[in-house]
């Protein structure tokens, strides 16, 4: 309610760049450029293959050296028309987006008589057949917290609950965005139907119209949905991830990897999801060869299509054989960083001391938790076994704009943004320089 | 970005109602039932006339007399498909409204390169002819502030605009939104065409779609639009006012009139704009009621139509001749009352100092500003130069919401307008029992 997006908005779009440059803010020049210069980068798509250029040619100007564009092709999701409202009890237009991976609607739509669940476990209660010819509402709002851990449980409704809905006969679902927000913004994201689920409509309505449909429901009123969802799963699309390095003083020492996503959901720019991933670990990577060339090699990599399921992370691991000595990633918006959290191995405890008491001034405390690494290196890690540093952002705001339209340049705080560089800096600068094994608990 | 709606909305849509039927929280009631029961109330539309309806019946179970529908016919706009792309230099699907009166583009669209205006002004400057086959962008952001005085001067974007451009040559227009916040929903609003001037079409963009094309317009790089807007103005739709009494204990004594609108844009449900305003009157009007029977009748005016040019106000001046006492208005959202404004002859001195000092135990201080009445009242204040009293409300946050999708019912704080009946139930208690005369200054 009390937002102050808006005086953001004018300072980060109409000041920061001019400053961004004129400082050399390498950050918000990458975040700026992939927003505005490339804008949305759907994985498959013709804008994701112009980010690929544009990141190349971004890599090559800042320094990186062997910076490739490494292709693959992937099952991707190509949006078409989506569409929903209410025929019943009221008329009125819904704020949809549908779900990657959906199955596909006629072009005219379909109609049906709405069922209505409160929650995922509601759904899974009823009967099998009992949805037959209905379309399916999953209600189950999701709560906000600082950690991001709610994304995990509430997730569930949209990865798994078209899938489930389908099994009991539904034609199509629709379920309340996963999100935390209030606006009238459908949240996207991808879905799963196992092999023999026949794919049906999926779709997600704004927190409102979810609030909307809820009230009705409460008020015993029969619910009918109309849905046009004409987006197709597609085989075959071309993808890539785009890597460079930064070599170190010593190129026979495994290097240090750093992740991001440089595709993104269709209906924001991509700016919290995930160029500011891209712009903070890059950024950082530089200011650490600034301060002197560190003993390992630095690389970045920018993956492709991580939002249809981590293909990019998946192909680095597969083409990749060499060691690495510590994987890291940025892909949880712009947001602070408060808690590192490490798995190294207590041979490493001097080294872990060392990036803990960096970044303390900062404000940053040091977590007991597991790592969880980030979805564009967690293949490499679980082949390699590496040491990780995950650096915690602050998530409480994260799911307002977590893949809606939304997601957009000025929703980045440029202060916030430069906390996170300098955060990444303090721990690449130990973890780069660092001549002995980078061990992992086992 | 810190807003808390989705705290608020739950509470509001699943918690509020029923306990605001347990408590008879009439406004509440009205606000959720108009929003939740009736939907969007577009001027002349089906949905308007089942608003008619949905009233008519309410304020009759709320115990109004004398209620009823006074019919007129409006020159309304039928909106259409809105779409628009820009195609260069990237492909980005825009987040737009039509505005109300837009002149209509074929169904296809039209697509044309873009002049930018940093402001009115400099649109104003462009030579005659100059525009002749292009897209005007005025850009021109909203400042926030507490009284919203900006939207008469920033407003003149939306309602002057488009015919300065057409007048120029321009074959369509878009405009920033006017709003103060930073999601990708676009403001819509009535614009205006003269007499004489080519009615083109005209779409107002989402702030942060503004913001993109104003870092392109500075990159110096051409930009160009694909525009769909096939709303139609129509002539002769159906309207209607709704009007009720709670007759005093001296019906000769001239009303006390009281006015909010029925209708309300499209995109959302018309929660703070106007339903709030319907809300707060009908309950103060009741409140005053139960604690003992006024001495001159109170009238609530439901009006219709106001969005499309306050078509409902001037009807009810023109058939309403018998003299009234009074009037007040609330159409500002649901923000808290923080100041009074009264226009009182120096006779009624000690009747205005009842007023200030009746409202002082809230906070809400004493202005020493003009009245401006509202829409829906105006009419009648000019024909019969009548004592007004106004409320006026926080509306820092109004022009966020103001006309977007999100005008939903989860943006209403219960407390605000529980704030709102309380200080409008103080106001009219006093002047619904003042026997003497009600004199406005000259």
């Amino acid at each position: 309610m009390r937002n102050n997006f808006r005086s953001l908005a004018l300072s980060a779009a109409l000041i920061a760049p001019a400053a961004a440059h004129a400082n050399g803010d390498v950050a918000w020049d990458i975040l700026a450029g992939l927003t505005s210069e490339v804008g949305p980068r759907m994985p498959g798509s013709e804008a994701e293959a112009r980010a690929r250029v544009w990141a190349e040619a971004r890599l090559k100007a800042l320094g990186f050296s062997s910076v490739v564009v490494e292709p693959f092709t992937i099952r991707g999701y190509v949006r078409g028309r989506d569409e929903a409202s209410l025929v019943a009890p009221i008329p009125f237009r819904l704020a949809v987006t549908a779900l990657g991976y959906s199955g596909d609607t006629p072009d005219k739509g379909i109609a049906a008589d709405v069922v209505y669940f409160p929650t995922l476990d509601a759904l899974k209660a009823a009967p099998d057949g009992s949805l037959a010819g209905k379309i399916a509402f999953i209600d189950h709002a999701m709560k906000r917290n600082q950690d991001g851990s709610g994304y995990g449980p509430y997730g569930q409704v949209r990865r798994a609950g078209p899938a489930i809905a389908s099994g009991k006969g539904a034609v199509g679902v629709v379920i309340r965005s996963i999100g935390t927000d209030s606006h009238r913004n459908p949240h996207t994201g991808g879905t799963t139907f196992p092999e023999g689920v026949k794919p049906i409509p999926a779709g997600a309505v704004s927190n409102p119209d979810a609030d909307l449909i809820a009230r009705i429901a409460a008020s015993g009123k029969p619910i009918r949905i109309a849905l046009t969802l004409t987006g197709k799963t597609t085989e075959g699309l071309p993808s890539g991830n785009v890597i460079g390095d930064l070599p170190g003083r010593d190129p026979t020492l495994p290097p240090i990897l750093l992740g991001c996503h440089l595709d993104s959901w269709d209906l924001g720019t991509g700016a919290i999801d995930d160029a500011a991933g891209c712009a903070i670990v890059t950024a950082a990577a530089l200011k650490v060869q600034e301060g002197g060339q560190p003993l390992r090699t630095i690389r970045v990599l920018w993956a492709g299509s991580e939002e249809l399921g981590g293909f990019g992370g998946k192909a680095y691991a597969q083409k990749h054989g060499e060691p690495h000595a510590l994987a890291m990633e940025s892909d949880f918006g712009a947001g602070r960083v408060w808690r590192v959290n490490t798995n190294f191995w207590t041979s490493n405890k001097p080294l872990a001391d060392r990036i803990a008491t960096a970044l303390a001034p900062m404000g940053i405390v040091r977590g007991t938790g597991p790592v969880e690494g980030g979805t564009d290196v967690e293949p490499m890690i679980e082949k390699q076994k590496l040491a990780v540093v995950d650096l915690n952002q602050d998530g409480t705001y994260y799911f307002d704009l977590h893949h809606t339209p939304d997601d957009t340049l000025d929703k980045v705080d440029p202060a916030d943004l430069a906390q996170n560089v300098a955060a990444w800096t303090a721990v690449l600068k130990i973890v780069a320089n660092e001549a002995g094994a980078l061990t992992p608990a086992p």
